[in-house]
């Protein structure tokens, strides 16, 4: 945690950090600054912390997380950036900062350096267990997504299956087809129908791929060790371990829980560089133009039957 | 297809192939061969195949696919070796030659070549929608072919979630995390808990990976990908593109849809190698000294509520 917020304050000159969390830990990166920067940090302690075997509803009592989301609402802060347990985060943020309407479940989204340009893997953790209209409205918060954060023009959008055939799937894949043909997709974004698991890789399919957050979450995990088999990732980079929280009213960054030095500085910058193209707010006003009704989502709290 | 039962033929001198399909395929395979070989090749002409998207259920008619599966049942062939979609060759595979007592859902194995010893990733695609009762069956499978076909002395054997914290997943991975603990696991087997996407390639914790055949099947295909991004796989083997088909009464071996000549003779081999061992026999031996009602298997029809 150390090493990596010096290395943010280090690379970004206009950060600010506001650091939630023991201040033992806080004391140890301030005095590791060189006094002239020490204004840019600022410390919250706070000692209780959601842990990885937690349940994420721990995240309701007073935490690091939910502090941290507090600074967020409060304007003390302008994203979150969490290590922690991927629940708890998104607990905490969907309670403390509000869901945009017509989302009720917010989705992970992480960029892969693909071949052909970033894809955008969605959900990666953020929901586990969609209903076919969830996996709907996570295809149109992509499509705006990568749009507006990395400058995708007409995202091509690809639900992820076993094969590319119409029909091919379990009954969530293939209810949830025709929800994503039939969805408005913003930012002249097209459905094309399924993808397969090497064009998260590749990207010669689509430019977001739409899936559960527990096969989005085993993916990218089997994706990096893939690249550590292959004796390291490509040039262009591996998987990401930083990912954006999509659907509540704020940025937040959700790193990997092993996250190293490395991976929490570039957890930080993606938050910067969200927060400064303003993603959330633009992602969530192209997402009101849509009526909000356009796939019912009553099934979502289950595979649909 | 041509091109990789050639090589299988010059790589294997005691295989003999039986090809079923367009008589005019095998012309050209039977063309190309040294005179003196050719009676290693049988030829059974069926012109219908069960297309990529047809309905799995279209392999109940005349077609390739339940020729073969014939061929094994009448014992003019010892194994079955297809290319074709993989949800006809398990429907024809498990009418033609029969489940295995208290398999209701045969699982597809594919063995990749992790760090630290193969890992079997189970199911690959044979049941896309397994109950926790059949993740357990699926474990007993796994360990026993782990030790049978690749001489793993007593398997670890991990259910794939996203955290390795008790409780971390869905609610299959939750229902089925204690039916996988209390299962009798054959060959020493031993239940080491939830294990994560990087450990099917590291294998550094479990040797037998169990997951449902959708997210396998993806995660096989992700990792492909993930290897071809990194410029090739590592040196002890990529992904591979061939599986065998547990819990029928044959040896079956499912190529990947897309295979090319190398991945249907590597298939061919597996289904050689599996035949000389008896894996089918032996592994089904193992399994019978275990109770069948070990776990009840009354859900296994959708994901448990």
């Amino acid at each position: 945690m150390v090493d990596g917020a010096l290395r943010a304050v280090r690379t970004d000159p206009a950060l600010h950090l506001l650091l939630v969390g023991p201040i033992e830990v806080a004391d140890e990166l301030i005095g590791a600054l060189d006094p002239a920067q020490r204004a840019r940090v600022t410390v919250r302690p706070v000692r209780t912390a959601v842990g990885m075997a937690d349940h994420p509803t721990a995240a309701r009592g007073e935490s690091t997380v939910r502090t941290a989301v507090q600074a967020v609402r409060d304007g003390l802060a302008d994203a979150v950036v969490s290590a922690g347990s991927t629940g708890a985060t998104v607990t905490a943020a969907a309670l403390g900062l509000g869901r945009w309407t017509g989302i009720r479940r917010p989705a992970l989204a992480a960029t892969l350096p693909a071949v052909e340009g970033p894809v955008v893997l969605l959900d990666v953790g953020g929901t586990l267990e969609p209903g076919p209209a969830t996996l709907a409205r996570h295809a149109l918060l992509g499509a705006a997504y990568a749009s507006v954060a990395h400058a995708v023009t007409a995202p091509r959008v690809g639900l992820l299956s076993v094969g590319l055939e119409t029909g091919k799937g379990d009954r969530l894949r293939r209810t949830a087809a025709p929800a994503l043909a039939a969805a408005p997709l913003p930012c002249d974004g097209r459905y094309v129908g399924l993808v397969e698991g090497y064009d998260i890789s590749l990207g010669a399919r689509a430019d977001v791929v739409v899936t559960d957050g527990f096969t989005g979450n085993v993916l990218l995990k089997a994706i990096e060790g893939a690249y550590a088999m292959a004796g390291g990732p490509p040039s262009r980079g591996g998987a990401p371990r930083a990912a954006a929280l999509l659907g509540v009213g704020g940025t937040v960054v959700v790193c990997h829980g092993a996250a190293g030095s490395e991976d929490l500085a570039s957890g930080i910058a993606l938050a910067a560089h969200l927060w400064r193209r303003d993603a959330a707010g633009t992602v969530r006003a192209l997402l009101d133009d849509i009526p909000h009704d356009f796939a019912p989502d009553r099934h979502d709290t289950e595979v649909a039957p």
